[in-house]
């Protein structure tokens, strides 16, 4: 799902053009119709479509990678290409926490691509974007946390099928049912963070401070992830204050006028019964976080609801973004 | 939805045979069967099938009444049958909060029946069962309490579509969506177990100390309310002895042979793939809770997943139950 | 739904400019983001959610009207409106099968416009189009017919639950379920295609002749109506030339060159598991019919599927379509 | 999903006792809870999951075998075991034609087990159900040609998620959608009635003589197959007498006591809404067939609408009935 998601976001880019395709033993020397079904809603590019597959090996006749691989063996293949001198872009678990690798999103922490300055790799660079389910999260606490401190954080996530990939769950047991569980994804949210709002010094990112919980379910939704957060400040705020930091939250200039960049980051949405994943997911084109329903909570602070596009916002549009970013900024 | 299942569990009951059906202006008059669609799963009773439907006046041939009545009604219609002599078994939420009536589930609080005793109404009595979403949690809390006692509760609801009744929400709403809100729902899962784990002082409830707070979800499942909760004990559990309470849990033997009693109240389930509404809402004849995934919490004590079927255990099974224990006990 | 998918579509339009929306009792002097519950997956316009709903009165301050009326009240509306001078763009029933009111599918009938020269009307002109499952059927059915002729179709829908307006069907029901019956459907599949395809004499329709019958089912997809089509030609064709007749079929270029005609009004799809709602409704923006799967029939000649998008080619999208035609024609 | 419904029917049955599971390498060595996850809302009997999953040998502790196996291995494992001496009770595709194996519904032509008295094997025999899709289509037919001729049969079926097997399809492809094809299916539903519904003469199966055509949907259902059927009759009938012949249709005494075989066969529905899957699959304990919406056609002289369980009446049900069958008239 989000190598499609990636195809069909830089089959219409105005900076990248897609020279190459590569895949898995399955697929290489196919053409990259016949590889695969093609599972968006806009039709497959004609000239890509043509492209045949190559192995994953960095021979590639190009300079940006993406990487949507499995982390069963991106780790060890995306490492192969940015020390032949790749700019790889991932949206794979594997390196997101190695301390020279910036777990990077746009809007949030920019700074922290000062990261390549020093990463390991002689020509080539590494760049992750973090989990579907934490980027939604972290860009909702980013200015939360800037003005008043974030102290704990609970989330309960919804979760979206394409966030399993393909064919990933059964029909059988998704429909009329929720899952609650999603290996691996409890750990990545209350760590990830963490790294995400953590400060660059040095060469490295000293991690946020702050304590997070999280349970995990799969629901019957195809696409949007949803998030039910309770989180305390460290200062007191107060609910309108939240709700105006959200919505006056913007990138830097330099961000914000990238073309994938959602012209309001954070969208806060006053009907009580709002946000909802078929509603809301593809605001700002599905780069967009749908916040709603702020109130005070007894136990924690604050609870709110969460949405954002888990394939989007939340994995390929994020990569295709950071890769704007570091073209923008001259480091591709 | 609540209403049919009475029908379809009194159809079926050994000590119980339905006398007369009552209910709203649109209906009187009509034979059941043609009054409303038959939405249950196993076919209408026959004889009940032809029993015209009365007005919601005291002058119903039968001694106990059962009411699923819509809240702007129930409150007054309930007051005046009670009033009038009967014994009312209600799901409604109108009287379920005020001093004199028990807010009973019988393996949790039968004690609370001793209200009665003193209850407002000369010849008659009113009993409550707890919302949908309660019931199930506060029977998991309940060994739960007694055991280590319990200081704070987070919970998280993905709640199923007969929860809201018929027609409720609208199907162009549900496919591929969550909806964020239900009114009225987390005030009452915020306050309600207070009550049931509450003491009984003299005529009074002295209710259970402890914080609360909710997020309610509706989702795509026909029914099963699904909690995802966190909790924090007054003294020091392990894993394996809160599964143990759990799973050793039973209700007092004049309530465990109770016909609609499940043989398990509480069922834990190893795998942490579960409970799943789909696979065990049925379980127990619909009246078991099930529970799964308890594990340590970075921000309470401890978390786990809670599922139960939401118009037996949470409703009209729950009802039955508690007039199965009032005949038991000689109370009716 | 249909209401909402006029005002999406024209609020984006390059001809036509909302100055005016009316509504039922209900809404009345609501500003119309307050009268209802936008449900489309892009944002409202926010000029046109400030418009003040008004009455459904010939006052309205504009030319054109589209009319996505409930039948109960669009017959008399209607008329008032074109007999006040109104250019009524109806999505209603009512005067779908009225001798002197074009039935139209641009890429099909054009021509049937020409009895508005002598409809009833002193100066305003009526214009319906068909049926939300009749006009991919009519669609499809079109170049079949100019070249081979048709005597017979067989027909049985899946429909979406957009069909069925909002709230429409429970979400109760719909999960988990088909419903093998929709009011008055299959009577206007089997009538409404011999006036579209019929041919003008004069001041008339005469009728195609052919014989119709269908089988209408309600699924669980939120948009885009699905047909299993069997039928009987004329005279012999071959897969090959049919499909080639599909793929070829375009509308007269006054048509194809209008704001909302798609490229393609006819998509014939090769891989054998399509033409499916999810993947396929939105081809054209909406506007596009999908066929696929064609084979022999051992009791018709032919069977395929064919799938159209309900609220887009099959209501909405069609009225504008429609309006745009009368527009460039200098009718309007 | 049929293995475990055989696993489910058998634990509970008064005439069968489990004694042996066998499966696929994979499995071989397990205890059979461990060797797969059981999906079914019934618990699994202890018992049975504590058997060793055995290799598919002809050596099993055993007389009869139900065989749910894959069509892939399934033609040469069951001729194993029934050349070896077992009765083979086989769900799968692969001798369901042979000329020497019945094709066996009991309510439809339990004569057809004459066959068996010449069967290849020495000791051993082997019995088939048909295709989920035609149990139903063909039980429903059956009265209709016994009393006035089948001439013709037009189907278009909307299938269940159960039916692909599990992990089966794709929850992301299901949701929000239907899938128009589905491998082999039509072909199977147009060859198998007419060995069914044909006539014993010597040691054959004279087929019945009629046309089918079919088109088969996979829509999100997760049990329960329908079917939109049009047909034509040899002699006229009115709609009451086929009715009555539906409501009438009893096996023969001998079929009709077995455990498994449902009071009521075919069960006429008069709400034009009904069947529906979600209401009406578990009739007769899911052995039941429903039937609604008789009514003219156009085309042909009637059109229906039809619903069966299709892993209890069109699967195991369905061979365990036949098992029933064969023990009772003393074959096995």
């Amino acid at each position: 799902m989000v190598g499609q998601k990636f195809v069909e976001l830089l089959s219409a880019h105005p900076w990248f053009k897609i020279t190459a395709l590569a895949a898995s033993e399955r697929s290489i020397g196919k053409k990259y119709r016949e590889a695969m079904r093609w599972m968006m809603s806009t039709p497959l590019n004609d000239e890509v479509g043509e492209l045949t597959v190559s192995p994953c090996l960095p021979e590639l006749p190009c300079r940006v990678v993406f990487s949507g691989l499995d982390a069963s063996v991106a780790g060890e293949v995306e490492e192969r290409f940015a020390q032949a001198g790749y700019y790889v872009i991932s949206n794979s678990r594997n390196h997101r926490m190695d301390p020279d690798v910036p777990l990077l999103i746009p809007e949030v922490n920019s700074s922290h691509l000062e990261l390549l300055k020093t990463q390991r790799f002689p020509v080539g660079k590494l760049v992750t974007n973090p989990n579907c389910s934490v980027i939604g999260l972290a860009m909702a606490l980013k200015p939360l946390a800037d003005r008043w401190g974030i102290e704990k954080v609970h989330v309960v996530t919804l979760q979206a099928l394409s966030g399993a990939g393909y064919p990933g769950v059964s029909g059988f047991d998704t429909l009329d049912n929720v899952i609650p569980y999603i290996a691996g994804e409890e750990e990545k949210i209350e760590k990830e963070p963490l790294k995400i709002l953590g400060t660059l010094i040095g060469n490295t990112i000293a991690p946020y401070s702050m304590n997070l919980s999280a349970h995990c379910n799969r629901v019957s939704v195809a696409d949007g992830h949803m998030a039910c957060v309770s989180l305390t400040l460290h200062q007191k705020a107060s609910q309108s204050e939240m709700i105006s930091a959200w919505r006056h939250f913007t990138a830097e200039p330099e961000v914000s006028h990238l073309p994938l960049a959602p012209a309001n980051p954070l969208i806060y949405l006053d009907d009580e019964i709002y946000p909802q994943p078929k509603l809301h997911r593809h605001l700002g084109k599905g780069m967009s976080v749908s916040v709603g329903r702020l109130r005070p909570c007894s136990l924690f602070d604050w609870k709110f609801t969460l949405l954002s596009h888990n394939t989007v916002r939340g994995a390929a549009g994020c990569a295709v973004l950071n890769a704007e970013l570091m073209l923008k900024k001259g480091i591709i």
